[in-house]
């Protein structure tokens, strides 16, 4: 199989796109992306969207935005695995470049979330979650997780508080991103006072929902030069699923599904967590974070939100995590979040995030999760 | 890159399964395809689905699947190109496969919509339409092709009943296929004399909507062997796509996208038209059967409909199509009904067929297309 590099990036800011249609941010993403790696040809465009038929009602999106691109004729499909989506595309365009049946792919995320009113979209993301068993008796995913939450801080011993860091942290990282939704920092004093939304969860465990779209542009690595001066070698693509319904689990604070997917990982790369520079996180809720650190062995079991309040997820910390904003910060447009995560681990590698620049990064991962950790999937790039 | 076979097939009879959830009738073709293969080990999952949010309020059908199916940890994902879903699962199946990625995928093409309101069904079919462009403004999918028709009886001076042999061979073709929705033939007299939907589009003109699931399982064709002594080696699978709106066309009456996927799939297999021995249609209207023998090469323009005339689509014909009753009689449960026409295909090529055996067919070919010939996939098999 073929060596496989990132050779070009893009993406729009994530936020409220009232003014633009979902076809559009796909395009602007898809074309900033081949822009920067100065291509012209596409052979297959793979979308990870979650909603659009449900939100906007368009499904068919692979053939909407090769349509809308200009790519007359080129292989296109949607990829779907909740929100884990973004990533799951760039999974297939992997496999794709990797054995050898295309030589320039283009992976899209894109979503569209802020059209519809808040209720709707609630229970369009209850989707990921186990319809016959979960969403049906009323378990929103804020429910899910603030049950996940309440049953770790009582196993572990910690109080609601210190879950702050992990926001924090994000929201201190986005204010230098321009692409992030919210740039602007929060405090202890902030989260502390913050609304509850389900108990234990408040506001700023909870990342918002938003309008979005990213891409990454794939090659075989021995022509990426061709196309950038700076390619990124993906190391590892990996995809692991565990049970829909979180009652299922053997133990609900494990996720096996992180774990495995780490695994097929790292065993790809040849690598171990702690060869990892910097790790994004889906932290679609605070504890979210925690259980996807653990899962892929950065902390024992337990001890995610230690990590977290021992200052090591942070920029210079052991572990960065979020370094871009996260879904916290930067904004969750679901079926794109997933590819948001990937350009933000190649911008660090190409050594272009900034103030938020992890220094030397040369490995770094990102774990991008679909339901309650139904589907995960783990990328790890190389600079 | 690694030759690539069908070592198993199942499916669930076409109709209106109120007793089965979506996860039921996936499973069951999968345990079935299984079954056939005499095969415990699945690497990856790829379900092919349009409507399963839309209709049934579940997205994230990979991981369901997986997880009912008792697959844990294995990688599983939904593909969506409208109803071309089916075909596109097994082209990633098959990416998966030849690649070196995984030996054993299993391909699942799963739609559930005879829960809901008629109106409903069609609103959510339309999301394969154009949202923007034609949905919006009340063109559902019947309207387009009774358009598509109107032009093509003007054109190429056909009347209305000349469409009739393409409904007639599909249900005489269908009394012989215990799995199809609609096990009686259809008369001259009944397809005359059927309600009219959409001018001149009548109800014998269009196939039903339909509850089912059908699945293959792939491997190398190097060990497929260790697994059952009739594989069925997949030749080519290619998907291209088209403009969305067909107002965007240059001619409406051609579907590049539809010729562009053929000519893919012959390069891919080395072959033509003329080496194919059964050929089987994506007759959602009989509009759609002679766009599509044109397209792929079997009938010059508008001369689709003379094929049907002159009786060379029968199974006796020199082109027989629709050989287990084609969408219009076996049913068309969209996010499925790719993977039914593969499991028609591999049957016939096994040489299972029964009645409706075709003679030493060799070469089978199935052309399955999503909107208007926005997405067409194209897969040719050798027995």
């Amino acid at each position: 199989m073929r060596d496989v590099s990132i050779i070009g990036i893009g993406q729009t800011k994530v936020g409220e796109h009232w003014d633009k249609s979902l076809r559009e941010l796909g395009y602007y993403a898809l074309h900033a992306a081949m822009q920067d790696a100065r291509l012209e040809r596409i052979d297959s465009l793979f979308v990870g969207n979650m909603l659009s038929g449900e939100l906007t009602g368009q499904e068919h999106l692979g053939a909407i935005i090769a349509d809308f691109a200009g790519l007359k004729g080129v292989e296109a499909v949607k990829v779907e695995a909740a929100c884990g989506s973004g990533a799951a595309a760039l999974r297939m365009g992997y496999i794709a470049v990797a054995g050898g049946m295309a030589d320039f792919v283009a992976c899209v995320g894109v979503e569209k979330m802020t059209d519809k009113q808040n209720a709707s979209v609630t229970s369009a993301l209850a989707m990921a979650a186990d319809n016959d068993y979960e969403a049906l008796h009323g378990l929103s995913f804020v429910s899910i997780n603030a049950l996940l939450m309440r049953r770790y801080m009582h196993e572990h011993g910690y109080k609601k508080e210190d879950f702050a860091p992990f926001a924090i942290n994000a929201h201190a990282n986005a204010v230098n991103n321009p692409y992030a939704m919210f740039q602007a920092p929060v405090t202890q004093k902030q989260f502390t006072e913050a609304k509850m939304i389900a108990d234990p969860i408040n506001l700023l465990d909870s990342s918002p929902i938003a309008d979005g779209a990213a891409c990454v542009i794939i090659a075989p690595t021995a022509i990426a030069r061709e196309f950038t001066d700076k390619p990124v070698r993906i190391r590892a693509s990996a995809i692991a699923t565990d049970t829909v319904a979180v009652h299922d689990r053997r133990d609900p604070l494990f996720l096996e599904g992180g774990a495995m997917s780490a695994q097929k990982a790292y065993a790809m790369a040849g690598v171990g967590p702690h060869d990892i520079d910097l790790f994004e996180v889906h932290d679609a809720f605070t504890i979210m974070s925690a259980l996807s650190l653990e899962a892929a062995g950065f902390a024992p079991r337990g001890k995610g939100v230690a990590l977290a309040l021992d200052g090591e997820i942070s920029l210079g910390g052991r572990i960065p995590i979020t370094t871009m904003g996260g879904l916290k910060a930067r904004g969750h447009p679901v079926g794109a979040t997933g590819m948001y995560q990937i350009v933000e681990v190649a911008t660090q590698l190409r050594g272009e995030a900034g103030p938020n620049q992890i220094k030397d990064a040369r490995l770094g991962m990102a774990q991008n999760i679909g339901g309650s950790g139904a589907t995960v999937v783990t990328t790890i790039l190389e600079g």
